[in-house]
């Protein structure tokens, strides 16, 4: 009994990983759509989003069954749980760049921000893939050492909202409201997927040590 | 051992009961500070969404206790674990009214949008409203028209949306960049809290019905 437990926890997170790869390329592509204007890798990452959903479900369905079949206590348990929640999160982080991938292609042949901020957009794309990849990292690892270098893709990522705030609201902001509108969103957007993923760091620490992190 | 059980679940179900009334006043404030300037009233809002972040803990906590001490199977099973997911999204909506009373205190004495968009706002504010107060009702009741009720607030704060992004894209917008970047943010705060708040009408929906709703 304990040894198919076992291989059903390993499974569990082995699942998260290849969860967190689909996450990985969701995020790469839809910046990389964005960045370049490319309609059909936008169209790709939005159609492809649907995997991701169906990875959660599938996902949190064995979460419950294994609750219900094994009854698990103490770090099994909330391994589980733990398994749920983040399997939430790395939903989510699909979400935020199919998201991203739709402001892609709506904006088709432009490109939804304006010229001056297409540095801050790319460094906010690096740092979001920095984020996915370090994810997909420590659900391998569980190395605490790549949680923090999450929690610091994190800080960047805020001040990069900050900058692209601070652009829009600097007295030389010429752009539309269309473009505006747009590089708020987007910014949002990669701003929330590098929370999703201090998320997760967090829910590792502490399945790891026990210990909370201080609170966002 | 089952009466205690029982018991839990009950106290279970009444601490989602006034976690979901601290977001129903949380929204209304929010909302009442935004549409009237009011800081010292956003503070507070700001302030409180402490209390149900700390609501979220514990029960997040005492759900794994009951997980671990009870070992449920079957509905009691999804019961706990829909119970976590449900303190997730309440707390999310939490800091969605808290996001907004954000923008009605730095704005202060200025309001974040523009005057051509208070009655829009003003409706995603009744529709937000509606979605909380029914939350509250549908976990306490577990009346299924309830949460179709939910479904169809949240479908009128989508279209509430799509206006805000409509008077923001109009040539006759002249709003400031400060006030379009705030317009979508806040629109955005609305929409999401009408999407968590589905979330978990579906949610409760499942549970009573064991279907799923069509996916959103």
């Amino acid at each position: 009994m304990r040894t198919i437990f076992e291989a059903e926890l390993t499974q569990l997170g082995e699942d998260l990983v290849a969860m967190s790869r689909l996450v990985e390329n969701a995020i790469a592509d839809a910046g990389t759509a964005l960045l370049t204007g490319d309609v059909a890798l936008a169209e790709q990452v939005i159609a492809a989003d649907r995997a991701v959903d169906a990875f959660e479900a599938d996902l949190d369905e064995r979460c419950i069954a294994l609750l219900a079949q094994q009854q698990p206590v103490a770090t099994d348990l909330r391994t589980v749980v733990t398994a749920l929640r983040m399997s939430a999160s790395l939903e989510r982080m699909g979400d935020l760049a199919r998201h991203v991938a739709e402001v892609a292609r709506l904006r088709y042949p432009e490109k939804g921000f304006p010229h001056a901020l297409e540095t801050t957009f790319a460094s906010m794309h690096d740092a979001a893939n920095r984020v996915a990849r370090r994810v997909t990292r420590l659900l391998s690892s569980h190395d605490l050492d790549v949680a923090e270098a999450i929690e610091r893709d994190d800080d960047l990522l805020d001040a990069l909202l900050e900058d692209v705030f601070a652009a829009m609201l600097a007295p030389e902001w010429t752009a539309s409201a269309q473009e505006t509108v747009d590089s708020t969103l987007l910014s949002r957007y990669f701003e929330r997927f590098g929370d999703h993923g201090v998320s997760i760091a967090r829910r590792i620490v502490y399945l790891v040590t026990g210990e909370n992190a201080p609170a966002a």
